[in-house]
């Protein structure tokens, strides 16, 4: 295993330090380490809080600040955060209109985001991502997984949420969203956990794993490697075929890396999906290419079509001032 | 080679389709795909162009856009660009103060930019980048490499093109911020041009290169891996040095990623110099933490360090809104 790293136990709270220091403007990390929270923390509006293991960055701390997350609770590698870390951020950044958990759905965040929503009353609720349509249910999730759409929800309840929107409206806006956002991903090696200290998984020089979850978590089925232009149409045409989606729609088109392939690449392969989009007659009006959500350093990605309407859109568009995502202000 | 591509001979050119796709609002590709532009040209300012072999995304595309470049001229991987494209893109861009020419100082790069230059007459300029303390001369370069600290320079000029300086202003000022620049890197992996097919160099699985060059160069030695305190340690040391600069003074850390480092390991980096400049009493008020002049899909980082003074700082405050950088707009 090859990384940077001074011990194995004090990666998680080496690289929140670097996180917090380097993002001192946006971010403040609490003193023990359960979460990240804005630095300024702005009355009256719901708090939106997520989480969940590490390995993912910049999900979920680098979506912390205005117009996104108000905070976020790392777990470690590849392993959900507790609930006391859950209810800390809470306390800490809910001014008094409640808390929205945003929770990808893996059964130990969803099991302890639950239990942190319960013992927060009336103030606190959760809403689950499930965007991934590779499989129905995999290694950590029963039903679908949780993965790149969860930054676009993130996104669109952050907007929301800075209007005014009530815990209810964003919960009602939360699971439209995540309704009209579908994922798939495709790996071309595996991620090393640095507890672990080798691959999750082995891949054959020619081989690629088609549906690939966030963990390394096995997809649909291991293949040759084929060229760009057909990877992107399995997984665009598996997209449009569960949202259903008509010919003439407008789309948000994501593609995120997943920590090792260079943007090179993803951008041909933005390229390679915009192309498939438009034979579906879907248009990209608006794109997002990077790693965002990602897992270590596996080389892959994933793509992720969210369907356009005259409410998301503007949320979309609005201004958004995180580590990891900035426009408008 | 496990790469997304279709044909090795077109991966420049879908790569950059899909880059000016997703990033329409920002930038304009040139229909033979000599260079990306601004797709809104701003009259009255002088043009800053840069571009260098592709394979170091976002570096430049990734910087056009206002408060940055007016234009970028992408060579194929690894190969400097030709004059034609440079001139083209001056020709599409300067508005009648001048371009000035931001290079990496390696002798491809230098030759043909030099070469644009002249062949704009007074109306065009070169300024050099040479930030690289590993080595004082290298494969494709006869004295320093220029790398991570030339998107500082794009940045802190560009800014300083926003206000209205002149052409001969900016060269004095690019020649300051690059003199206040150092960086150095260390690899972990080799990268895989596409062209090329296989590894550009072989490590050991406990090796590291020292001092890399951003084309996967030799640096100063090939040695057994070590903790991330003890890398960060010998590459701030070789900066501070070579920087000669005294305690007290405030400082902008730049730890930038080669493309196949996950962030969780960069902060973690970002936090080792971080520690590393306080025991020379320097202070990093302004940091950045990301995959920015990156070397395909290479694992490993650099670190650069400019001294901040009361002339660069609010340059490179100032609002910038590119497809890779963006703040305060």
């Amino acid at each position: 295993m090859k990384k940077f790293i001074n011990r194995v136990d004090s990666v998680l709270h080496e690289s929140l330090s670097g996180f917090s220091h380097c993002h001192q403007d946006i971010v403040a990390l609490d003193a023990d380490y359960r979460f990240v929270r804005r630095a300024h923390i702005v009355p009256g509006k719901v708090a939106l809080i997520s989480g969940g293991g590490s390995g993912h960055e910049p999900l979920h701390a680098g979506f912390v600040g205005h117009g996104m997350l108000d905070a976020a609770c790392p777990g470690q590698v590849f392993t959900s955060p507790t609930p006391d870390q859950m209810i800390a951020a809470a306390e800490a950044v809910d001014t008094g209109r409640g808390a929205l958990f945003i929770v990808k759905n893996y059964e130990g965040d969803v099991m302890n985001f639950s239990m942190a929503a319960e013992m927060l009353g009336g103030q606190g609720a959760t809403l689950i991502t499930d965007d991934d349509v590779a499989v129905q249910r995999s290694t950590y999730s029963t039903g679908r997984r949780g993965v790149a759409g969860t930054m676009i929800v993130e996104k669109i309840l952050g907007a929301a949420a800075e209007r005014g929107d009530t815990l209810a409206d964003l919960q009602t806006l939360g699971v439209h969203v995540n309704g009209v956002t579908r994922s798939m991903g495709v790996a071309l090696t595996s991620c090393t956990v640095p507890a672990v200290g080798r691959p999750t998984f082995e891949l054959a020089e020619n081989e690629m794993e088609m549906g690939v979850g966030i963990h390394g978590e096995p997809g649909r089925r291991r293949v040759a490697l084929t060229s760009a232009d057909e990877i992107a149409a399995e997984i665009v045409l598996a997209i449009v075929d569960d949202l259903a989606a008509k010919a003439g729609r407008e789309v948000l088109l994501l593609v995120n890396g997943f920590g090792g392939t260079p943007m090179l690449e993803l951008y041909l392969m933005y390229d390679a999906a915009n192309r498939q989009l438009a034979k579906h007659g879907l248009k990209a009006s608006r794109g997002l290419v990077g790693n965002y959500v990602t897992s270590l350093e596996m080389a892959g990605c994933s793509i992720t079509v969210t369907l356009l309407d005259n409410g998301i859109l503007p949320l979309w568009d609005a201004p958004v001032h995180t580590a990891a995502l900035r426009w408008g202000m």
